[in-house]
């Protein structure tokens, strides 16, 4: 069976094109950094400063780190974090597929011009492979089924990925997402391939 | 087949009587904080500092940590981290069985009597199964086996687990340990029991 090239998405937001002009000023748009293995994705030039919670301190000192903006821009705002992420910013995130953020984490985004109040769209990204139909009918799977992935790096922590969310698209390229503690439980570094498995 | 409990070691350091000494002062025992669940192992009250490189930094600032010290003291210095503790904390560090240090990871080690070079000791640690004996029968391995165990903590990121380590001995309780990245690979969190598979 064709193997799958295994990707580590490192935290990243996406935002609309209005929310990009709140945060970096009327007109802004995304220029490419560098391209994504999907069609027609990338990695902007733009950082945005994403900010947690802290309950605990006493002088009301939110958690934050600088996150890139993927682009292009897309029609709802959501900010992908791994669990480590989430701990360290103080975020509440579930495990969800890209775009379902109803009732997801919330946080406040800013950026040089203005900052916005999220009240949902944080999210821990359920892992997932990319493919065209083409890949699909090759696999024997549909967009949405939930396969097992193996991943061997070949560093004494090989890995079988459950409930790994199919997704196909003429706009794809066969590749599977996993988080950077995902990665990190496999101990991924360099190109490594997975193979579906039983 | 009976299930294990899943335990999650964050980072944490075992340091020998000698090392204490030159760390605490001379004298200085190790106390008590909580047991943890291998008969006799327990959290100490002390913290090291732990400090790693920062090649890039060109005022020479190191990175740390402050690590807790389990106890009882051991016939070595080891430094257990995860992938993602050793990426932050500037460590480079192999995937080890507790133990077998040799050519694993350097780091400096400081506490308020004095500091230590450990030119090895740094590990990331090998996900392992304590077990007893009478355990062992009941399973069908021993000592030294590699299994798959599979976790599902009913969040969405159901893991199966390869190259974890069989370690046996009438002393050990059972239970399976893997570091905070594998927890978060799987959502571990709570109580979660893994099952042995094939």
């Amino acid at each position: 069976m064709k193997e799958i090239l295994v990707e580590t998405s490192a935290r990243h937001v996406h935002v609309t094109q209005e929310a990009l002009e709140v945060l970096f000023g009327k007109g802004h748009n995304l220029e490419v950094k560098k391209a994504l293995s999907q069609p027609g994705q990338f990695a902007s030039n733009d950082k945005v400063m994403v900010i947690g919670y802290n309950k605990k301190d006493p002088n009301g000192v939110r958690p934050s780190a600088a996150l890139s903006i993927l682009g292009p821009v897309r029609n709802h705002n959501q900010v992908e974090v791994s669990f480590t992420d989430a701990r360290s910013l103080g975020l509440v995130a579930p495990v969800r597929e890209s775009g379902d953020i109803a009732g997801s984490g919330a946080c406040t985004l800013k950026g040089p011009a203005g900052e916005i109040e999220l009240s949902e769209g944080v999210i821990i990204a359920k892992r997932h492979i990319h493919m065209t139909p083409t890949d699909a009918a090759e696999f024997g799977v549909k967009n949405g089924d939930i396969v097992n992935v193996e991943v061997d790096s070949g560093k004494g922590r090989k890995v079988v990925f459950g409930d790994t969310v199919i997704r196909v698209s003429e706009k794809y390229a066969l590749a599977m997402h996993i988080d950077t503690d995902e990665c990190n439980a496999c101990a991924c570094s360099g190109v490594v391939n997975g193979k579906i498995v039983k």
